[in-house]
């Protein structure tokens, strides 16, 4: 199971919506599917080049482990090594901060992940959450 | 100047559209940015997972060499071991075939360029022209 | 939609005793998700140490490109420079020759791939069919 | 010496009968030859996707350095930086905690290395040892 192109519009949508509600700085939301695998993407006007690459390592880490991004932080300030080990075998695609949150259906299976970065870490995890709320999943920030 | 979010959201969706129209298979749709970034992607229900790199590979060699796909693949047919060495200095990133479309003003400035993968190069990069057409600018298949 | 741990270790087993009645040198067998990871693998004593990365770029491919692997052999035979880009861009973990099995429900759905080594492609190919078949799925190989 | 693909399926199997008896979450089980290449692995069910390079990370790392997993992470938190070289002239592939165990004959000799991921390293470590007394080998982990 997966999520649908539709879901994961309305995902980003609902997500850059809540951003300009909070009056962040331009975002970026990607959402991955249960393979780690690109579905939709788009960055805000005025969001840097770069920030595909951060959104997505947001994502790829948490569906690769199967670990929100809050999770992936704690793990990295309890054990570097590890987390830079890890890196090392997605091929230094994991980043693994807040903003990388799990795409759970109702019954805990994970359907994918959404990665959100622009501003602080709190804050693109907030937004991927409206989005995710916004398609009646759960998220796991 | 680039690609807004707004022009690259219709590029895609007018690209897709044509992809039914057509009947095409599933597609996937990608925007760089005039320094090759990513700004938007989407990847239809039903389409290979594997398809956001294609999709990339396809519009960044059009945005790093300032060639279309046509005239990339003219070229790699022409001289196989230049575009295996552009690729090299790429970091294997360019698809060199039809379906990575230059993106120019009215005035031939490079915008960015569409990447469209899924169904032959051709129709692949039939799509793209119909998306970039829909917002007023200039496709170089 | 993806495939069991029960599943891949009797496709696996089939093919494997597949080769043993047709006689064929050692094989390796790979079975992938629908996101292209690995499930399950199994390697035959006295095959060579390397087997596992041949049988994972066959199935690889597979499921990333949705084409099984005489599909994609005949794109390369058509269009070198293409399948060695698509390599570039899959950071060269495609192997793109018969061997390489689709996994379809009855619906047609891509499940995964199966990827076996060891013998000829076809011979390859055909054991992988054979475990595919025991478990009621179809393979496109 | 090595393992045969017999042991190799006894290992796997046993360490997942372990982690059930255990109630642990869904694991994923490596066995690699005593060059550090691939005899098998399963995954089992609810697993994330990404499980097959941490297990193979944790085991690979034993046989290229002949230390276990706990041997590893002293050293890497010693001293992280030398582990850090060692991932980068192992191409970023050694995963150094336990759950990495040494298969050793009853003299000692190495005939590869166990890699267990999925619930915390000391209980994937457990499963990997449960695996490799079933088959009367002698696990360092």
């Amino acid at each position: 199971m997966t999520i649908s192109l539709r879901r994961a519009r309305t995902i980003i949508r609902k997500a850059l919506e809540k951003g300009r509600e909070l009056n962040l700085k331009p975002l970026s939301v990607v959402v991955l599917d249960a393979g780690g695998h690109v579905q939709a993407f788009e960055r805000e006007d005025g969001a840097a080049p770069g920030r595909f690459a951060i959104a997505h390592g947001k994502a790829y880490g948490a569906v690769m482990l199967g670990m929100s991004g809050s999770a992936q932080m704690a793990r990295a300030e309890q054990q570097a090594y590890f987390m830079a080990a890890v890196n090392g075998v997605y091929g230094g695609q994991v980043v693994p901060v807040p903003g990388g949150v799990l795409l759970r259906d109702k019954k805990g299976a994970v359907l994918g992940a959404v990665g959100v970065t622009g501003d602080t870490s709190d804050n693109d995890a907030a937004a991927a959450l409206a989005g995710i709320e916004a398609v009646g999943l759960v998220g796991e920030a």
